[in-house]
């Protein structure tokens, strides 16, 4: 099987064998920067342009580094502080870059939805970088890629995701990436941070974090945004680290291997500690150097795709 | 007749001759965008510097990409944030770029004549991306170039510009280049937007946009920028389409082959509709394609200028 | 003696031997930026992260412009702007930099140790790009270079430092460097701008301009930060400028060699005259061209330090 798709929107949408190729391609990426040059010509000549209309250093950081080590040109587009301030529909910005000629947009947008609706009025290829609470697919698939380094496989272990499960595209990407692969997933919060009927995306749902770690190979701690919701409609930090935070008691009383992965920036002592933080359970960093490969491939593979 | 100038302050102060040199050349770059690998080592080892004191994703985003294809280095200076934040004076800000032996400053400023002034005082290239309300040549450069595409020529063609002339660079720089080839140009607006004696630049004038259409092979229609002045200082936004706006309707009772030009971002059913913008007879997508050819001529040029 | 560090925090921790190898390396890239063609292969394939927590628009853009001249990838983060609104630390910024597989930081930050914390934190290299009220190497290394490049020697030079040496990383560093290299360093400011106990870095203390001048081969004249500080905390502008102002007036009474050095960007008129900042003693432009040959310098030998 050969990668066809000219946009990454989800994992939802894409086949069993399509995250395979797209992991496998990332593998061979990887070795690339371990270098003593880290740099490919792959997409040389090709111009690659992030536009993001939330603030996310992170994410359009490792997209860049992904970019320039394939050797395209990439262009960086703050939306939040430019022209979309006068009102030019999200279309309209789309079809703009793409009569510049450009070969692919990179969107992180605060809208479900965003990037599956440039992708049908666009020919150019267009990856998902975060929309709203829908799907953060390079996200997942840096975190599936990093357990299945260390685990040597993904069908048949169990992962659980706690945080706030309801406004988190990272859990939903996951939740469809790791059942597609075989795995068994648990989402793990307090009720009113778990979407209605999320066990028809097939994962079962607990509010104990014990419970769920103690039949887990991984958990995966969402972050918690209070800096986007107030921290009033929350329940209280500190009651929040006491039932679900990660600490290092909760890590010793079950499964010794079990792998903690986080998608950064991680809150020391709100939804982790910082000892589990740093310790040698820790993939934390694995996942920040793995994007890099899985966004390589990624961005290759969209790009390749459009010239068939 | 070979390019000299080292500096593009403005359409007024080019020869026929010289506006001739810059779409001849940009044609020839339009070339190398359709090719695979879009870029040619033109200007390697050249840092061009976009210095930006009004936010211009548009704009600053066009030259970057004109520049990279011309495989130069790019500095953006989103002036609005910087050290200028300082006080440092314009000229200060331009003799520090000329120190970094920088090759070209791109300058997109609010003041009329800074480009000018900042010619004047350096030895390096000085590229006019829109000064206040005087000039932005690229622009119309971009425009001309778009309709002689469409046309085949320019000498005997009637264009009408309508909507805020009076505070209108892309006006004004239309103005120039369309007269200085053999064009003949029609201005239409509320007469609040018109400026005085603005039939010296050798246009007519008129506010009915009926009349004005009836007489042009093409049309180019300004945004209404809203954002920048009051609204209740102009006519009322349902006001100015029902009396200015560029809908289907009046496309049809006119010259069917008229071309419709946006200088954009433009805004939907303000001053165009959107099956207008949309439709046929709109070139505003192929606008955007060319300015990548028409400032990767400009940039050729200007920097050759400089090494003879 | 060949460089062996893998970060340049300060010029305090420097030996004179490790001053020496930077500005002989400094003065072989000032060559390269003579070329036609501005750029060496030196670091194809290394990423170097601007990490800036102020804004700094000069040292940004000529960290950028040296790391790019020498064919590096460059990554901006406005971290003001970025995720570090999301409460991050500067450590796990730093590491998760580390984890892109970065090659090297820059770091700009308002806390003095900044970049100390972070160099014993990371095997990555690290470049104090300013760091509270501490140091500022690269720019009292530029200060240096052009002194050197002007008098043909540091040893047994007398150089004055006016303005606000309390608040002041540039002076801390150029008096750390000078010293070292065996020039004699005067400070000059009101009682109130002078730290306590700075005779033990080994300069001479004077609130006397005029009589410093008249023993100095060299002055580097400091910005009055006003928007920094609260004027009204200050000794009035006008008075500063009368006292303590370089004019055209002090210099001629005094020797008519004296180097005119500012770190930029000048105040005109504040703490320098334009007179003399535009005259034939300043070398204030200089400075700002020497700077990228030091930074390229600084970049390359930190780089290749990592690799031993």
């Amino acid at each position: 099987m050969k990668w066809q798709k000219k946009d990454l929107l989800g994992l939802r949408d894409l086949k069993k064998e399509e995250i395979k190729i797209l992991l496998e391609t990332a593998a061979s990426f990887k070795e690339v920067t371990t270098r003593q040059i880290k740099k490919v010509p792959a997409l040389r000549g090709k111009t690659i342009v992030n536009l993001f209309y939330e603030p996310s250093t992170r994410t359009r950081v490792s997209f860049e580094v992904a970019a320039k080590r394939l050797s395209a040109d990439v262009i960086n587009i703050a939306a939040e502080y430019s022209s979309v301030r006068k009102n030019e529909t999200l279309n309209d910005t789309g079809r703009n870059i793409e009569a510049l000629k450009a070969d692919l947009i990179v969107v992180r947008h605060n809208a479900a939805g965003a990037a599956a609706m440039l992708s049908r009025h666009l020919n150019i290829g267009v990856v998902n970088a975060g929309d709203g609470w829908h799907e953060h697919p390079t996200q997942a698939l840096l975190d599936i890629f990093t357990l299945a380094e260390k685990k040597g496989k993904i069908e048949g272990l169990t992962v659980t995701i706690v945080g706030d499960i309801a406004h988190s595209r990272v859990a939903r990407s996951n939740i469809w990436g790791l059942t597609k692969l075989g795995a068994k997933v648990i989402v793990c919060a307090p009720s009113m941070l778990i979407p209605n009927k999320i066990e028809k995306m097939g994962v079962s749902v607990t509010s104990n974090i014990d419970k769920a770690l103690s039949k887990s190979d991984a958990v995966n701690v969402l972050r918690m945004q209070f800096e986007r919701d107030q921290i009033s409609a929350f329940p209280k930090r500190l009651n929040y680290f006491k039932n679900y935070g990660i600490n290092q008691e909760r890590i010793e009383k079950t499964n010794k291997d079990i792998v903690i992965m986080h998608p950064g920036p991680i809150n020391r002592g709100i939804e982790i500690s910082s000892e589990v933080a740093d310790g040698l359970n820790s993939v934390i960093l694995d996942q920040v150097t793995n994007g890099i490969a899985v966004r390589m491939a990624v961005l290759y593979l969209i790009s390749g795709a459009r010239e068939k």
